[in-house]
């Protein structure tokens, strides 16, 4: 496959981003070559394309966005031999060292020398083919859909914050925010054998979803009275989970979890400081757990979605060719009330 | 209601059961008195009922039988606060002391002092009415009905050593025996996320019940070529619970286990010694964990079951009144093919 | 013994405190009766005195202050079993209801029914004897002296710290803040098998107590270059614990860790809110940990001081008869500089 | 270096060893080249001399042994950043994938492509270089000398032995057998803070040097009525460490186990099955775990040693240079009693 050419999707700056065509990469001997069948928009795909930057990370040339995708292995390296041709398979968009301290030590999403699709300078995913260590790709059996194995990678984060938290049958779990991510924390919960889960949400079409999510109750948090009356019924959450990167939802973890209860933040928000009542986190001996990524979620979720109470696909709310990219980015930063998950297809649109 | 009389059990020496009046006993200060609804018979009852002895607890007076049971509370010591009369309860039948260390740390199954129900020379509850320390009561919503109440107690067991297995979704378990602890073992590790259940069963109608119990396939393991495959097309299982105390089960569990996989063990040998390939242990560096009763599993149990994924009254073969306990046990001493778990009903016979 | 009186430190309203003769308490059945020998001056007891409340804890009524002690049991009530008269013992100062979920699964000191000395309106242990359950004394070998007795209640803190921090050998442990809890939590490292700890503290009289505590090196906070220096030299710690309660060190608390590092906090600052940064918790998926007071320490404190490899008296700085309590009190409130902990002695002044 | 020749010992059937001269390894990209400065006889390299195999692995081309080692860094690849020339290093000598799912959650001991040191067919390194991927060197600061470098090796058995028994202060540990792992099971025991060992062992040799190792007291298993003064006086043990392989020693451990009590099974025996009390496992809820080599455990070991309580080294009973590796296994093979442990020095012998 020399010399051939594809369809890649190239931003340069900030809100500019057009189809062209670009070589397709050779894999190395430890790679397989995939082609990609669907891709999510993730928020930070997002954040790139409005900013240009997140934190310390700059786009400083153009880059291929887009790292939660599932697709078909076409062509292996000479030394894979987990997958070949013809595999259907997921991607895990972070391909890490194995040889440093954490990664030796099982907590590899810390690794310091991850290369990280669509973390500039790297790029990712939104083409009609990539390349990939083949230890980061997992067969998909035919019971999963491509879709459903492009969204295991922000349902691994919710996973990896459920296995963080500790969480299990008998808990109590809250989640503020419910975009993608607090969804599909959703979803992760029942996976886990949570059977009670409350969520908040501000934007009536989210919550809408909830349930559909195996989401048992979800309140507005602007209602004060549905949310006293909650956190009042409950005494206090198991496992609070936060997602929304709000800052006042954040502070409000500390008052929603119970005496010895555990909170998992996911959610990063716009400025550095958040004020936490830090007496009663002593008092109450609660757990605060940062959720950086994931680790070793794939195959757990592969296995797992084969009997899930839930379908995580209610969380795509528009499908868009790749030749799209324009109007699906513009649509996912213009309508962030109804746009939840958008999914890309490179080649046709089938699941 | 002093020097009020009820019905109850007494088993006076092996084989030799009748019901007989005796007195109602009054609760003491934090104790509560519960009409006992429905009550179980246990394989603990059977062999005492049979032989008169477990290992070193022997029935030397007459005794009465039984400790998986639910009920209504009908009057509260001056003490007790966290049951009034008319609450539907569930009874966890081991009142420990709450101040040794076992019970200090967590574990307080394993507490010396326990004064566990039918375990001679402790009276149990196949009677009209029982009195209780009233922490050992747990409240049942009214989606949890009394069968599902007094079945909470081996439920208790499997949910306890999914803990010791620590056993949750992309866990691969194999269940050795499906008597009733088996059954439920697999309903609980339903309850824990665990999408993938292999079991094997001599007992073609036990077999027949797993399904039911969400187990996903079932082996017979006189039939060596199937035992065989489901093996090697496993690879070894993540968590192995052994429930059926046959020593040739015993022994299989090692060669079960994946490398780096835990076994619990349930069942009771009938003899001490069973050889097991300990260089296996070591090279595949196995856990082998001892499940002895249970501990903080109630509340677990009865929040996950509201919405459990299956019927654990599924394992209810035989229901009968307080007054035939006779032909119960006989039938449940006879039986052992067709009758998994015996139902016994002080009073009216509705769930 | 009944009727007969003993000497008491009663304080009646801030900063007015004086011996009187009370009457003895009479054990209970579960009680022992203990004649102090030593008892410390905790910060609480200095708060109390100096302002008669701590948070929603306040002093209404005259009361006895003082946790932490050891001493003689003199009798016993009739069932217990656990000591005896003539036992050299130290006391767990909360007496638990070992009930509730929280007892039962372990964590009791999260238990909402304890019942804690010198909390009000609960009176303490200044005093010539004191009674308690009897679970909560604990039996000290002729090793260990009374001091060291009474010094377990302060070291408990430190050992619930380092389990709650999951503290050991090849951990890099930053304590900030050496009053007794800091130099205690040092010690606690040491017994945990930590053999690099550095420490930050301002008033230099503590500092010079840091090496005979363990501490390999320590820090002037107010000196911003050797701070940047110490933990630029570390790459940041596995474990940090705060001790000191100060808004600006429970901030840093988040910049000392390192990636994937725990944080315990125990000092409770006088403002709840403390700005932390979130975006650094989760990209370096730092856990926060709030310690409350301690829960299965005693026994493991007593096995290892026999071979600790500091002496945790050292912490000492001044000792008083039960009749000198308003000096000691003074010295406490206006020497905070040279002060660390003040022993009070009822009786003889003999370790 | 291109062509050089070094000094080797090579052994092409069982009881044949003879020094000969081999190519200098050349590091790949990733690797260093290490000057060997001093190498263990392990038990397995005795039992290949001996006997040519263990369980699968089996001699059948000439193979040079030894993988218990420390140097110093000679030159290093071009993709090598962790050491450099003139570093003093340890060695851990097993290579791992870095990518399967054993290594990657963080269990590498268990991964199936390891690449393990003088395991036929691999060589291993009684000679004056090695080369190995640098990720598993690690730095030896001025205070560890060469031959703790080299001890590291065993001494990692006994750091994750105490890991996988979750060992800590307040644990009474009982260690079977005192060869080179027993012995350091004890100092890695008292690493972790542990502060009552006791031992038992056959060979009085090895008795007399358990207190030099902080083994609290040591009995002769043929001396019954010691053997059960001590189990009766202690209650069982927290922890039991079988290192002897004997097949009496592991039956024992079960009963040597406290209730709720921990075994870690580390001697492989001669034969497989080996009787258990499955009935005292379960009643006591006993954990029997395997441990396989180790993992993550150099760094820790490093840091711990500079400030351990005991010299490692008292297990060197003797030294040779490497042109005696005939002298030196014969004397490992025939004199049991009063070897221990035996070190290779390729070039000088200084430590």
């Amino acid at each position: 496959m020399s010399n051939k050419m594809m369809r890649a999707a190239v931003m340069d700056r900030p809100l500019s981003i057009a189809v062209q065509s670009v070589e397709i990469p050779r894999p190395k001997p430890d790679e397989a070559l995939v082609r990609v069948r669907c891709i999510g928009v993730c928020g930070s795909d997002l954040h790139y394309y409005e900013r240009g930057r997140i934190g310390r990370y700059v786009v400083t040339k153009p880059i291929i966005l887009g790292h939660e995708l599932a697709g078909d292995v076409v062509e292996v390296g000479s030394e894979v031999a987990n997958v070949a041709a013809g595999d259907r398979v997921a991607v895990e968009p972070g391909v890490t060292c194995g040889r440093c301290a954490y990664c030796k030590s099982g907590r590899y999403n810390l690794c310091p020398d991850v290369v990280f699709m669509a973390t500039p300078p790297v790029d990712g995913a939104w083409a009609e083919y990539i390349t990939i260590r083949s230890d980061f790709l997992f067969k998909l059996p035919d019971t999963v859909s491509y879709e459903e194995g492009a969204l295991l990678e922000p349902l691994s984060v919710g996973i990896h914050a459920m296995k963080r938290a500790q969480a299990g049958p008998g808990d109590r779990v809250f989640i503020s925010g419910l975009g993608p991510i607090g969804l599909l924390a959703g979803a992760a919960a029942k996976l886990f054998g949570v059977t009670d889960i409350t969520a908040s949400e501000v934007i009536a079409e989210r919550r809408g979803l909830a349930g559909r999510m195996g989401i048992d109750r979800v309140l507005d948090p602007s209602d004060a009275d549905a949310f006293a009356a909650a956190m009042s019924e409950q005494g206090g959450y198991d496992v609070v989970v936060e997602s929304s990167g709000n800052g006042a939802a954040i502070r409000h973890t500390v008052a929603a979890a119970r005496r010895g209860g555990r909170i998992v933040l996911i959610g990063l928000p716009s400025v550095d400081d958040i004020p936490l009542n830090v007496p009663q986190i002593i008092d109450n001996e609660i757990d605060v757990r940062g959720v950086f990524r994931y680790a070793n979620t794939y195959e757990t979720a592969i296995r797992a979605l084969g009997s899930a109470p839930c379908d995580i696909r209610t969380i795509i709310t528009h499908r868009f060719p790749l030749e799209q990219i324009k109007e699906a980015m513009e649509l996912a930063r213009l309508e962030k009330q109804s746009c939840v998950k958008v999914m890309i297809y490179p080649g046709e649109m089938t699941e």
